[in-house]
């Protein structure tokens, strides 16, 4: 059959020493399991920008809209702060969002058992916490026009004269199409949805609470539905996640939330994401892989690097792209195998102590547990 | 000495049972410390849109804009739910809040001793907790223009045909404000500011970034101002939240991170609220006083409501109107006092049990601590 066609990113910071662990990954997949892969890298973010004067050149976007499936390590890092907001790492990433059109956003929030302890909540209420953020990612407020910095005239009420804009702007195709999106993997999972907006704020909210509800009425009423402002939503979360299964939001309060809601898991190095869009010639979806934690450009390079969220960003890859649900599972296990028997990275030391293996130690353990 | 001229508007669910507790509090401080009070009563959200089928009155909005502070207990239900956005029980809180120009919300999350094991977090990273987070108030997408639902013309991809728009707009005067706020709130605490926003996606949070940097070099040099992007802000305050002195944010952000930070503290039945202005003539800011909690409509009307939060914002008024800094502390040292001894309304029962004191039966305690 056709080889699957992915594109890696390494990115910056730890970007690249995460990936090498993936690219082990892949290559056993290939070697043991009959898959074969046409894997090609490329440069996003500051690595770009230090190459190319870009964060993303017009010959990656190009690659990344031809494969199966991108790849991406993290962006991003102090060393690029005082880039011009054109050409920050950011750019590179949000490029491909929106050309690509990766309109959904899977976070899943899980606890691994064995690490419920790292959680700052307390163990009963995150041990077994398994929701799914489904955030929309290529419109709403990062993408909204007008934006910019503007001289304010010579207003004089405003001192320092300068203005910031930015536009929350959502239509009804955008919202309805991530939200069959959520009720999809809603009735994959515990068949409840819990949408959040600020609909008593913002008349954004507004149209997204009546699409979402629409969409359910017209197609998914087997579905259960709720809604919730976004600020309650980020209470909810915290004081008991486990009241939630899937949660679908725009993008800016799915940055967010989604933040929170990995942070309560106490497994932030290990979280994974999928960004999907709608379906290739080939029937796959248009799809970007990455871990939810970003670069951590103070342990870039010291090999202390945890490479699990990346991995099972592939094991997404598997799952979602390559409809290879039962060799994403394994891989799943593999890595649930070696916590079980005590193999940390550097992140994952409790108070407790114990010696941390590498970032390609773990890799190596989970190939060997495969 | 004048009187201080006090509106209270008690609003909708538990909001008239909490300020029913406040009223003895502020009786109890002119019988008993020589302050004297000129008190007055109106109605807003849902209560006021009953009535006059508006959430609030010019008439009500002028005695607002006349008066040293405004008390407001909670607005909205679900009884509400399907109104117009236009006369929803929250515009009446908005427009408060704009017209009185109300630009510092001050949000104090704090954990009480005697409740730390409430929290969804473990003791230890919340006992002690004592952050501020400065809110704006009054500008950003919460007011920006353009904003509504409209038709999207014919445009054929865009299924359900509307586009629902908000935009956030901050002068660099509206942001150098508040920071002075927040630099001022900072010095007379742990003098350490932090401010939140999302410079690396929004131009307006470029320009946020600048400004409040402008403000502390060219004035609190003294202060240490730290930047962090929003959503790691929601992580971090989940993660170690004693990382935090004051918190300086916009309002998008500042209503989502308050209502996470509260819940930190297991404590949210307790926190107050203040909503600070310019100077008028008699050099008391505007200012209105609220508790974070919402209006509770399932409990509503039961005895069941916690009155601290409502009180502990009249303590604020008491401070931040009036200058009372020792009667506050009192107050404060009150309410510590009967939680010390173990008097709880029913949000603050644990698992052990007891019998839950009244709405009354609590402000009853505090007056006799006092
Ligand atoms: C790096 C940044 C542009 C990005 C975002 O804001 O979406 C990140 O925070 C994320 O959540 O993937
Ligand atoms: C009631 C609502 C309009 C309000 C807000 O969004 O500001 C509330 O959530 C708050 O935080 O005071």
């Amino acid at each position: 059959s056709d080889p699957y066609s992915l594109l890696i990113l390494p990115g910056d910071g730890i970007g690249p020493e995460v990936m090498a662990e993936v690219v082990k990954v892949i290559d056993w997949f290939g070697a043991n399991r009959g898959m074969s892969f046409d894997v090609s890298h490329g440069l996003v973010g500051g690595a770009s920008y230090d190459a190319h004067g870009t964060p993303l050149t017009d010959e990656t976007m190009a690659r990344a809209q031809s494969v199966d499936a991108v790849l991406l390590g993290a962006v991003g890092g102090p060393k690029y702060d005082s880039l011009d907001f054109a050409v920050k790492p950011e750019r590179g990433l949000l490029r491909l969002r929106k050309e690509m059109d990766l309109y959904a956003n899977l976070r899943p929030a899980q606890c691994f058992d064995a690490l419920a302890d790292f959680s700052s909540l307390k163990r009963e209420v995150v041990a077994g916490l398994d929701i799914l953020i489904v955030r929309e990612l290529t419109s709403g407020i990062y993408f909204g026009e007008p934006r910019g910095i503007h001289s304010d005239g010579n207003n004089p009420g405003n001192e320092g004269g300068r203005v910031g804009i930015n536009t929350q702007r959502y239509t009804s195709g955008e919202i309805r199409r991530v939200a069959r999106s959520a009720f999809e993997l809603a009735r994959r999972r515990s068949n409840r949805v819990c949408s959040m907006e600020k609909a008593n704020v913002m008349e954004s909210g507004v149209l997204w609470r009546e699409e979402v509800q629409w969409v359910h009425d017209a197609e998914y009423p087997d579905v259960e539905l709720s809604h919730m402002y976004a600020d309650n939503g980020a209470m909810q979360l915290v004081r008991r996640p486990q009241q939630f299964d899937v949660i679908v939001t725009d993008n800016l309060f799915g940055d967010i939330l989604s933040d929170a809601a990995a942070m309560l898991t106490g497994s932030l190095g290990m979280l994974p994401s999928a960004s999907l869009g709608a379906p290739m010639a080939n029937g796959r979806p248009k799809a970007l892989y990455e871990p939810v934690h970003g670069s951590a450009p103070d342990i870039a390079g010291q090999g202390r690097a945890n490479p699990i969220a990346c991995i099972l960003s592939f094991a997404m890859a598997l799952r979602y792209s390559f409809g290879q649900g039962d060799a994403a599972a394994d891989l799943e296990r593999a890595v649930e195998r070696v916590l079980a028997e005590g193999a940390r990275t550097a992140d994952l030391m409790g108070p407790e102590g114990g010696t941390p293996i590498s970032t390609a130690g773990m890799g190596d353990r989970i190939l060997a547990a495969l």
